[in-house]
């Protein structure tokens, strides 16, 4: 059998999260047993959740266990099977971890699952066809629910989410309207992703400049915002939003380092008559077919070709994660592992 | 014609209103035109609504004009007719600001409506089973739409809208918890208005240690939360809320002075996937009839009798409204006028 190297948590962040949090260690894979399968990880997606799970705090996820290999997205391909469904050669989708081999347990329902390459390159089942693309889903679809012509709003918009949500959105005939940071960012949302105008947050000290700039890109206000930050951007969003926005909270990248981060006006719930809704797109697995299938449909035709950002090796993961944290990375975020 | 004594708003509040805002004025009641009838007001409901009502600043609702008679719900018998709906002597609920007859144009749907006085006194009209009833009953029933055994909690709950929202709630098999200030409210919201339980919230400092009284009233933690005032009683609420709860905010009244209130955890909204949701009554008129009808219920039924504070004369509106927004009041605050 392979040797499998493979990143644990070694323990947990005082604070900010740095490389010495992680421990690289070297194990053999074992033999397999019936119904199990042996998967070669071509690609490890890195999404900011995982700081998350990095504390021990009680959150909606359980905390990820010390000495135990990091929770994580792969792709890969089978390379040897004891189960019938599946055989050597298969490219496969799972929750492999931080390593670069892991054995899958396919008798249980969504433990692993294969996908066709014919029109969607392979990591892109990490990102724009994957966990990130159906989150963009969700939240526009489920809560949002725009009408053609109203405004939507996305928080990282160069990011794997941001980039699926302005397709979406776009193919609902909305005018799409992205925060990210750093010129070379927001040209790429504007040119490559399509996106109608794009706000660079980082040209911004505080949360009314920026709206000021919200406004001048959202000249008929704010009907819908996908949150994927939180803070700063947050605030400038809700002084902007039109009576009956709706505003889904996907993320609030910026409070994972235990720094408070309150909200500065919530009257404006009120005023504006908003729904704020939270949620977490692995609790709306009845939704992962329909969103798969357009996400799918975008890629094939060419309306959705987000960029990657790719780390080279499994041990470049957790310098690649921190990098992500401060948002260093240009779209999705992988590390090759093969 | 009778002579006719109005509140009329002076000035606008610098931060705190003042009795020095209004200006009582005296005129004669105009002849009646085709379609108009004259009303007597029995009674004038003060509510924190008007507060934001005396700012200039943009809200939802269009700002009280200088000079103008203040806007208020009011109870009242038709004293003279020129409609041939309405005759002297009919019991009827109208818009007819603070002072003690007004002119209305009974053609305009919802301007003037006859209410029946068997079973609920006139007065009630203007609370339980008037706007503040209906208010509970939008957050309870379209927001939080509890299920029987879930907890649910609103704030300023010995008054009109929150002994509503009780009976309400207990009619749905809830468990019912309310946030008042001092232990005559807590008492009668327990004794009289047959919550579960009541927490007052004038024994803490902070909202950490208000979240922990509320954990020893709300021993399965929070799925409902109707919100009136903001500030530190959300966010001692907010902690303790149970996955996927959802939070009505109807009233943020700590903040109409112009203070800024933030809300110290909003990531509370993704770590318990929450709903919040701000909302106007008056935005949802196609709701009162079926409200209406159940709290008439409720009230003949003998299961929702809720207190009113009743300041004398036309005079004393001012200053029973700044009781009213100081939480000095108890129950309904009303002004009778005959």
């Amino acid at each position: 059998m392979p040797q499998n190297r493979q990143i644990v948590l070694d323990n947990r962040p005082q604070g900010e999260a740095s490389v010495s949090n992680f421990r690289l260690v070297t194990s053999d894979t074992p033999e397999l047993a019936e119904g199990q399968v042996l998967v070669r990880h071509h690609y490890l997606s890195l999404d900011p959740y995982m700081r998350g799970r990095m504390n021990e705090s009680k959150s909606y996820a359980q905390p990820q266990p010390l000495g135990e290999v990091m929770i994580g997205g792969t792709v890969g391909e089978v390379v040897e099977s004891r189960h019938p469904k599946f055989k050597a050669g298969d490219a496969v989708v799972g929750m492999g971890g931080w390593q670069e081999y892991s054995v899958v347990d396919a008798t249980i329902p969504g433990n692993v699952r294969r996908v066709d390459t014919t029109h969607v390159p392979l990591s892109y089942y990490l990102g724009a066809v994957g966990m990130p693309g159906v989150t963009a889903w969700y939240g526009l679809v489920k809560i949002i629910n725009p009408k053609a012509g109203e405004t939507v709003v996305v928080s990282a918009a160069s990011g794997a989410v941001g980039s699926a949500f302005g397709a979406l959105a776009k193919a609902r005939g909305c005018r799409v309207v992205g925060i990210a940071g750093g010129p070379d960012k927001c040209a790429y949302v504007v040119n490559e992703l399509g996106f109608d105008a794009c706000v660079d947050y980082r040209e911004h000290k505080d949360y009314i400049s920026l709206s000021k700039a919200l406004k001048a890109a959202c000249p008929n206000g704010i009907d819908g915002h996908f949150e994927n930050v939180g803070g700063m951007v947050l605030d400038a969003v809700m002084l902007r939003t039109n009576a009956f926005a709706r505003i889904a909270v996907c993320g609030m990248i910026a409070g994972y380092d235990g720094a408070p981060l309150p909200m500065s006006n919530p009257a404006l719930i009120l005023v504006n008559r908003m729904r704020v809704e939270g949620f977490i797109v692995s609790e709306h697995m009845e939704v992962w077919p329909e969103a798969l299938t357009e996400l799918g449909g975008l890629v094939a035709q060419g309306q959705l070709r987000p960029r990657e950002t790719v780390a080279e090796g499994i041990d470049s993961a957790p310098e690649a994660f921190l990098g992500l944290l401060k948002g260093k990375n240009f779209g999705k975020q992988l590390v090759k592992l093969i």
